[in-house]
């Protein structure tokens, strides 16, 4: 298996990027393929006593990064190690991609050269998040601003398909966040998307979902139009900070505190690891004709090897010739 | 000033508004018209030794509970307590209304009996709520899961009034709840209230605000149509009790993180309170013709007190008016 890894996406490439592409050789065996200035990879390599002399480099001289448009990737940004990535995925040069770049050029990319699986009506970008025990997928949590009840029906299906496949969660249970738990709930888009679900018989759709108790264990993949799902995890993320910089203020605040922060430290660092946005590497982008898998932004080397980890899983579970049969189409791989 | 309160509204009815009546009767000097069975009342204040000599009782046989239709207030529930307080309210017998009942049935009651001011398209449910120093206002939290620019805009625009009058913000910031800061961004329905809250000249419109920075203090006045804003308030909700959930857990793990606990106790008191939903008592129905509060469901005697506070401060403040002006047509008071 060769995975191609965009070695200037993100807040720390290359460093991290490609000292987490070493460990994945190291402790997986997949082969890599980096995109990006192979000079500075080089460089970087040299600096950091790396040896990457068992990776292949695609030499490119752009880079896409955080503040460019995402629709760059089409035109000013086509050379980038982002777009360079994508289109060696295309060609065949590796069974996956992984960036941990821009990830709204990423699902324009994905969706520009790598292409849809046929029958699959829009890819959605599907991050796995932490919860009160364990983990839950949301699909989509901004790819699609506007959405059909048909797209938020193939997301549960899809979305599904790589918990069981990839996570490991036998029969996930699938909910749509809605405003209340009852079935009628909701606006027009959710009162469709909540029939066409219930009449899927491949997955366990469990109704309407509160975003209340999707913190403690509602459900295993969360279905939301883009919109809903961006305000979302970004609340969730906000609140989680915000809380957790309060206590550390507390913790801090005088020297009666600080030995009482001593006191709880190993359990308050496992309680922070636990509830870290980062522990679960990523998110796939489904419904690509083959496997795209974005990375956290402020990935370091061990979250850029969790998600290669992840990378890897996605490709060998098969599960883009299972989302293709489900939607209907085929997979070209 | 009188304000009419719904005695058999929430968690804790009667026994609790009933105390929160008192306080509010005794610190405020308002009168208190109370809806509700007058036996039980009374009942309860014998038992509680509470005298309630000094408030009048509209005596009422039926109670709406949390768990019914909203609709059901228009029919089967029309002589309950919440009902009677709003037709009260209507015709004069009050200033204010005041229920910590069923949230869904006061937003459609308020609509029905005490009905909108003049060019108001609809009601709004705006709590205010904590963020990491001091409270925000979100406007909708879910009385409109579908809106037009058109009410997102008149949503901005109450929630500035009431933000400056009654809680004492000056010239509050306005934004947007949005999947990014950058003018163009979210779908249809946002980019048009964009630009119409771009061009209102009584409000100051800072723009779009993302999900992530609202615990933070993105804005003043936080402005969603009421599918998103539910979300929003409810992840908001969820997210904070895990967490302070899962805190509560390493502080009585062993004798060691209870000594710990003991330790930082008086802090972690008052951060709890800082983040306490209760602390800011409820939610402004706004755009009724007369002033509408609904105090939080689990409301003890002191949120009812608090409440009460605001709902007295809603009707001195003259806001009714003042928005009723603002949106172009004129108040019942």
């Amino acid at each position: 298996m060769k995975i191609i890894v965009d070695a200037f996406g993100g807040d720390n490439a290359p460093d991290e990027i490609l000292k987490g592409c070493r460990m994945a050789k190291d402790a997986l065996g997949t082969e890599i393929l980096l995109t990006g200035r192979a000079d500075a990879i080089r460089a970087a390599a040299s600096r950091l006593s790396l040896d990457l002399s068992d990776m292949e480099i695609l030499d490119c001289p752009d880079v896409l990064t955080m503040d460019d448009d995402p629709m760059s990737i089409r035109r000013e940004k086509k050379d980038s190690s982002l777009a360079v990535g994508l289109r060696a995925l295309r060609d065949g040069k590796g069974d996956a991609f992984a960036t941990a770049g821009n990830s709204g050029a990423a699902v324009v990319g994905a969706t520009l050269y790598v292409k849809r699986l046929k029958g699959v009506l829009r890819v959605c970008f599907a991050p796995v998040l932490p919860k009160s025990t364990g983990f839950f997928l949301l699909a989509d949590s901004g790819a699609n601003n506007e959405c059909t009840p048909q797209m938020l029906a193939q997301f549960g299906l899809m979305g599904s398909v790589y918990v069981e496949k990839v996570m490991g969660v036998k029969q996930p249970r699938v909910g749509i966040l809605n405003v209340g738990t009852e079935d009628h709930k909701g606006g027009p888009l959710q009162q469709a998307a909540f029939r066409l679900l219930s009449e899927e018989k491949r997955i366990r759709f469990i109704g309407n979902v509160e975003a209340r108790d999707v913190p403690d264990d509602a459900a295993d993949v969360i279905v939301a139009d883009g919109f809903t799902g961006n305000v979302f995890v970004k609340t969730y993320e906000g609140v989680a900070l915000v809380l957790l910089d309060k206590i550390k203020g507390i913790f801090k605040k005088n020297l009666k505190n600080q030995i009482a922060a001593a006191m709880v430290l190993g359990d308050m660092k496992q309680f922070k690891k636990d509830f870290d946005y980062n522990s679960y590497g990523g998110a796939p982008i489904l419904g690509c004709s083959k496997p795209v898998f974005k990375v956290h932004g402020s990935a370091k080397a061990g979250t850029m090897f969790s998600a290669l980890s992840l990378t890897a899983k996605y490709v060998s579970s098969g599960i883009t010739g299972e989302i293709a049969k489900a939607v209907g189409g085929e997979a070209d791989t």
